[in-house]
């Protein structure tokens, strides 16, 4: 089974567009390394978590921000294929 | 648990961006009533099914096209919560 991002999202906040749009960012990068990515509504006013499967790798509560895709790449790139080139985005 | 709707979509035909417009669409309307949305990548060339959970709902080799969104709506509708009115959509 190939690993699997969730964004769960607060769509009260507005926040589906920012989520899709991380989503498919994600996708179009790693398109063969990740099984999918799931949009979740959260009932949880503010929230804007991030996981690998079932472990937490952003959480905007904490961070105090969104994640920002370089770094984001980054960071699910060293979790799922650490030898994988990010291009330019690495640089 | 609320029901999880999957998006396997083929990456290499370039439907992800297809994918992610009727992930959002469906999330909009259904806000309250889904769990999330998957968008997964598949592996099998041409492929666009969509799941209920593990039910398939809709498939464009069997019918031929990709789904109209308001049809779209209409059957997730009376699948998950049939007494819920889609406005304009749905005249």
């Amino acid at each position: 089974m190939k690993p699997v991002i969730t964004i769960e999202y607060c769509p009260k906040c507005g926040w589906l567009l920012r989520a899709a749009y991380m989503a498919q960012e994600l996708l179009t990068t790693f398109s063969a390394e990740l099984g999918g990515v799931t949009l979740q509504p959260s009932e949880t006013s503010g929230t804007y978590i991030m996981r690998l499967d079932d472990e937490v790798i952003y959480d905007r509560r904490e961070s105090g921000h969104f994640p920002e895709i370089k770094a984001l790449k980054q960071l699910v790139r060293d979790l799922i294929c650490p030898d994988k080139s990010l291009g330019h985005s690495d640089r």
